[in-house]
């Protein structure tokens, strides 16, 4: 990611966000003091508080973002033909969006537990959103005789669980490139929801 | 899961054991304290050491205890008939243990990073024994032109991925019965892999 500096003020902000994501992602939420986070982005730990709230609101943004921007980028997706086509979009979109930022997602997914009631509503919320897209999908295919899927929310979840799956494990540079790894993931996912 | 209380000792090491997951498991190991814990059971902070070394040693025990015990009962599980009845064997067997233990199957997932390094490896290794099983099935599956799996190493991954996140969501009681779940995760998987 590149990011032209603006103004001290949002590059301090900007900063603090990238030292967050880095040592929640490295340590957890939970073992990061705000006094490292000062360390780590190199200001007094009270000068963080001229930038956020607290730690809480800290993670907040960060998911909040990530939500918020694989949303938006969905949404300027091109999008295949049909719903076959949709799918094949969504699934190529997914991982590779996935693979961009594996620091953001394993981030999203390890500190659900550890975002405030109100924050997690929010942000189940916005992934409700996004499984919402593929279940529409899904169920478009069904009705469209062109998959075969009993249970679209069901489904969803899998497809879901299987391609986020893919940051865990996959390092650009290894033995599979992204393409072959989108389509072989893609012609398993066809398969698994009879299309 | 029952227990006979043997002795006082092996029974406080339990409690311990118990208390643990369940601590690890709502806060995060990082944010749980010794102190807490001794609290939790019920103990003083200083009795624990009788039991336990350290927290890691802890985390350790448990996270093992939980590949142990799945590798231990694949082994015993009842396999169907030729690499297709065995691959349905094992979504069936992957399925009903981790909605077993949800609360284990998070702590092994989500703790991982908080293994020293030398622990961290003992734990990968049975994690890599276990999809090794299946590896297997898929290679024996497309040997025997039982299925269409252009690598099997990917497609293991993913097959785990989408049926672990199983117990992410399912809940006892709610809209969808267990069989009809492993039913429809059994035909997803079979579908994927073209068998």
């Amino acid at each position: 990611m590149t990011r032209t500096v603006a103004n001290g003020a949002s590059n301090t902000a900007a900063r603090i966000r990238d030292a967050a994501r880095f040592l929640f992602a490295r340590d957890g939420y939970a073992a990061v003091s705000m006094r490292q986070l000062a360390a780590e982005v190199g200001v007094q730990a009270g000068a963080l508080y001229l930038h956020i709230p607290d730690k809480q609101s800290l993670l907040f943004d960060l998911l909040h973002e990530n939500m918020e921007s694989l949303l938006v980028a969905w949404d300027a997706e091109p999008r295949g033909e049909g719903p076959v086509g949709r799918l094949e979009s969504f699934v190529r979109f997914h991982i590779r969006t996935h693979l961009d930022c594996p620091e953001s997602v394993f981030l999203s997914n390890m500190e659900l537990r550890n975002l405030t009631p109100e924050n997690f509503r929010v942000i189940a919320g916005l992934r409700d959103q996004y499984e919402a897209e593929l279940v529409a999908i899904l169920q478009d295919g069904s009705a469209a005789d062109k998959m075969r899927v009993p249970d679209a929310n069901l489904a969803a979840k899998a497809v879901l669980a299987m391609l986020t799956g893919v940051s865990g494990w996959y390092r650009d540079g290894g033995r599979l490139s992204r393409e072959r790894v989108e389509r072989i993931y893609w012609n398993m996912v066809r398969r698994a929801v009879g299309a």
